[in-house]
């Protein structure tokens, strides 16, 4: 969504019974009114509504923060309380040029981070430009020499393998004009497969790429927003690595942010401030926020190297699958996907990489068209083994891959990429087989 | 799968090329062999082969427990070493009557528990009896009057729905004839789906029914089935509560079987023995294995009271399809599942429960035809909020519903279930909304 779309979603909203009765009442959008409806006067701020709703429902943001929908009936009541107030940036200030500093590039996708609620619409305003980053967290200009671009506004679930390939060519031309460091900004429901995107796309790269989003909005009393950025900041800048990593709260506590590996992090809870964790393996480092010094607590992490030419192969294969298997699965859908063209299917399989009958004629049905087909675990940690049991047995004897303990988002992710990059099967196999970005632990299958 | 076609998968296996050579060489499957192929020697037990494999490939289970495939090429040579040995139950011991413990049944449907690895082939038994019962752990006879039942012998990825119903109904007899606690023995994969299943299937239960399953298997030193199998005996038996639990390790050790609600339990490891977990709880219970001590930690249980008269609702609408939302879903799936008549959908949304624009129109057409749609999260922790941001607010305006903190699994076999019970959609999302089995926790939604 970029700010033209919020600001109309700001001001569009009502129709019908619904638009007669407040305009009737002389109110708008962001106007904080009270309805009265048997006998109750609900009062809040009167909220945009979608293109989709009905026309005799009206929307109030209460004052503890919850939207309510109020239907207008016979003898409901709406009266103006007073103007809402729209949300401003402070003016920023000026950082000095410090020679001394490394150059960081931060990159804004989207999502809540340097984001501001609209208490007038409820609407999270995406805004972040060089001189939203100041004013917002004033503390970066000793950190780096900051150069901020923003891509995009886009709310993450919207964000797909089009704006993987931008990222990548934008963060290549960031490193070829001097960046010494990456930011992104993004939304935190699918950071963790964007990050695992770019670090298949972004090659050889010579310094870090950090992703780095928050859980709640910066002018909330709880924001992460500024603590997540300030040390994503620091890890672009100094971090001894060379490696696409996301940078999140370590708890729920200010004191220290993780910096998780992009192919081996997970977002694990939908509210939380240190939602994100690495599966099966320790984090790659921590960064403690009092004084931003970084421990960094794997010892494969590919050494910072600015010397190093990097390059981009941002080629994502579209026409691939990811679907979780269940009880029920209905396994027609394997032959669906057949028959669209699809290149590769990536299960989520039960336990340690399996399904069940059903599935095994159009699974090989798919495998004898030439689709790839790869098996990960809806368990999320552990090792897929599919020795074990006769099911995994005739999977492999079929040709399935199995995917080790590569969590399924990134399967799917690197399926696309490496069926991006070539179309030999054999080859592709290879490429899926091979730890190309730390997306297997060391804990690895035979 | 029976022992029928255990027995078949056994014997059958090798054509062409492999199975001349492997005659030539007079060996049979479950012999000690060895293959010398390039200078190196191999030396295991010789694995059948799946309808699907080569003719080129032998497969050898080494003695490090692994399987090898090794290509037939000019030159490799076959040695037979010595017979393999086929695995037994020694004679059970004979139980004392003792009248004043309670009748406990325990139902097996399968699974790696009770079940033990034949070395000359690898393939799993589940062959679990009443004798082999008090073979594989005679301490049950101490805990109560075992009924013991085989329903069925299946690897849970193969159990769905009609099984549900089998499980239901058989559970319903035993206890019509005074059984005083149920014991399912389940494959581990889809344990969790089938417990949130007999958690809405069984109604007014008056005695608890406990899930148990193993992650090894009972002849493997370090195997939970004796541990697991005991503990939910003992919980069977004695267990205050009338709920349906899983019991399964707590932790890596052996001293705490934790007890998990039907609805709110999650298969979270593809090997250890502690994969499972109680999401956004704690667990309902624990039973301490020195002396089958139980404590109840959930003070929201139903109390057991062999008085209360059960009964059946198993019917379970099998057209309702579970979609995991990712970056580059193809929605046209959405539609797809509409003109095949399915009746719901739940989505494994990302973060408070989203899925992007592309979605929007597809599920509109669902929802105008009818179908119920809800949401859920992959994230699996914590609970859905669809009201902070736009897209969640556009999806609850269409009409689709958020179902709090229900785990995505649950929630899937709860619509189905509830789909069975009414065609009124407006009844079916009414018990969509209600805790009927525990399965939102006591941080429910506004």
């Amino acid at each position: 969504m970029n700010k033209g779309d919020i600001l109309a979603a700001a001001t569009s909203g009502y129709k019908g019974k619904a638009a007669k009765e407040l305009q009737r009442a002389a109110v708008s959008i962001g106007d904080n009114i009270t309805i009265t409806k048997g006998g109750k006067a609900y009062e809040g701020t009167l909220f945009p509504r979608s293109e989709y709703a009905d026309d005799t429902h009206v929307i109030l943001k209460l004052k503890n923060g919850y939207n309510l929908g109020i239907e207008l009936t016979e003898g409901t009541v709406i009266e103006f309380l007073s103007k809402g107030k729209k949300p401003e940036f402070v003016s920023p200030p000026h950082p000095k040029e410090k020679p001394e500093l490394p150059r960081v590039s931060i990159i804004s996708t989207g999502g809540t981070i340097a984001s501001r609620v609209d208490y007038r619409t409820g609407a999270v305003q995406p805004a972040l430009t060089a001189e939203d980053l100041y004013c917002f967290v004033p503390e970066l200009s000793n950190i780096a020499r900051i150069k901020a671009t923003v891509l995009s506004s886009e709310f993450s679930e919207n964000i797909g393998p089009k704006h993987w390939r931008e990222m990548a060519d934008t963060a290549f031309k960031e490193l070829k004009n001097g960046s010494e460091g990456i930011v992104f900004s993004h939304g935190t429901d699918t950071m963790g497969y964007t990050a695992a995107a770019l670090s298949f796309a972004l090659r050889d790269l010579p310094c870090p790429v950090v992703f780095v989003g928050s859980q709640r909005s910066s002018d909330r009393p709880s924001s992460d927003a500024a603590s997540n950025l300030m040390a994503a900041t620091a890890i672009a800048a100094k971090a001894p690595f060379a490696e696409v990593v996301v940078a999140m709260h370590e708890t729920n506590s200010d004191e220290y942010i993780s910096i998780h590996r992009g192919t081996r992090v997970r977002k694990c809870h939908t509210s939380r401030r240190d939602a994100f964790k690495t599966v099966d393996s320790k984090p790659l480092g921590r960064i403690d926020l009092k004084n931003l010094d970084l421990n960094v607590l794997d010892e494969t992490i590919r050494l910072r190297d600015q010397s190093r030419a990097p390059h981009v192969n941002a080629n994502f294969e579209e026409k691939v699958a990811l679907l979780k298997f269940h009880p029920n699965f209905n396994p027609e859908i394997i032959d669906w996907f057949k028959e669209k063209k699809y290149r590769g299917i990536v299960f989520e399989g039960t336990g340690l990489g399996h399904v069940n009958r059903a599935c095994f004629e159009p699974i090989k049905r798919a495998l004898d068209s030439g689709l790839l087909v790869g098996m990960t675990s809806q368990c999320i940690w552990g090792m897929i083994d599919m020795n074990v049991y006769e099911t995994g047995r005739d999977l492999l004897a079929m040709g399935v891959m199995p995917l080790g303990d590569m969590i399924s988002e990134t399967a799917y992710v690197k399926m696309m990429w490496v069926l991006g990059q070539t179309t030999d099967i054999v080859k592709a196999k290879g490429m899926m087989a091979t730890n190309m970005a730390g997306e297997f632990t060391q804990r690895r299958p035979l």
